[in-house]
């Protein structure tokens, strides 16, 4: 199976991110810094409100990266359509991460007519070295 | 089984879960509003800030109040370790929650020695109508 | 919300899963012992094909069980439709299970136009004595 | 991070899978094919008795090769130690598996000392065109 071909540009998903949700929130969604046939890769810099107990980033704000990329890379491949909703997340929190950027690199792993599957890995210094990685289920307006 | 017995009240268990925060957070965290053996309910009343497209409240807010819920009902059983670390999180996410009151339900599956597994069921007017429903399991300092 | 109400008896349900597999896994199906609004019991009693290394009843064995007691209480309450799909379920294995009978709890927590999600817990001697917990994704028919 | 060095032969491996599972399963059990550093790939031929309706392979038969393939990676790393345990598995059913040959592709995410997680990917035909994508977490003899 070839990889699906994007539809949107990496500036014009930013845009719709940011549009998407409230200011307020803006500083937790990271930007895309990276968009290729079925994959897009976003980074967020985490400020001190993210830490949890142990001076790392928090579980929530891993979780919200996540669903960011996810919702990223389906819009990328499925245009803007705001009302994919995500349906399920599972995530498996592999090693602490410090106050550090955080890259997340999402890849469809099937874009159907109803549900979108993705595979999100996080990382810090090393794509190789994963901070989490996670599965996410997004159902797509009909 | 009986269920395991709580070891921690309610308002140190609440002053246990701000102190472990940023306060910046504070406001999504909720607060605890029943313990009983085995069992803990939050309640978060999200701004909006908190919402998504469609006026909805967003995933990750959601995943927030079940990742505080699940760790609220372990250290209500375990005590004040704040080094309890989610290791892994799984929601399903079954209704829109709109802008009102989200309770969490969270109960222990099993408190072992080294693993925690809890369901965690968000929802708004009634809790036979749920929001979401999720599993954590939080990995216990050794 | 009222539980949904089951459209089958449990002997036609019973008949309906028969029928639906091969007899050469009908030993490792189980039985419908119970079933109420939203809700199916089914019983398995594991043979020594289904042990695993320590004596204990395998994974794979109660994730069919999980599977079954799934799609039972979807098929108890949206009729004979053998075409419902598993399309994701999450499980934690929480004790080890004996060779004994395993009960499996199948409850719908939601029953979708497209999606029913359930929740599903395996237990040997005490139903609160959880061997396992799962919640499964079916996807319905058009 | 360097990928773990598998410290098993892939035929000691194949054996110590077989020798660890009853007679009655090794149709089910499938063989190893490949053996690098932090993979292993495995191949199932599936039989009759696997189908569910639709003649599609069924997901029990398929969560089967997903436990069996993680438990082989994990193996193929830290040695004959048949004790480890499947501590928990989420599996995303992506496309129907006809009456062909399934292959596992199962690769370390993080070999913990008392955690290992695995991604699991099930294919048919093409390795890039999933069946299925699973992550196993299992837990390891202290």
């Amino acid at each position: 199976m070839a990889a699906p071909v994007p539809v949107m540009e990496m500036d014009a998903l930013q845009q719709l991110l940011l549009g998407a949700f409230p200011v307020e929130v803006h500083g937790r969604l990271g930007r895309v810094v990276d968009l290729v046939p079925g994959r897009v890769r976003m980074r967020l810099d985490p400020g001190p409100e993210s830490l949890r107990p142990g001076n790392l980033v928090s579980g929530p704000t891993q979780m919200g990266l996540v669903d960011v990329a996810a919702y990223a890379v389906v819009l990328a491949h499925i245009g803007p359509q705001p009302m994919a909703v995500t349906s399920s997340l599972t995530i498996n929190f592999l090693r602490g991460a410090t106050l550090a950027p955080v890259f997340a690199d999402a890849a469809l792993l099937k874009l159907g007519r109803r549900l979108a599957t993705i595979d999100v890995r996080l990382w810090q210094h090393d794509a190789h070295t994963l901070v989490a990685q996670a599965t996410a289920i997004y159902a797509l307006p009909a």
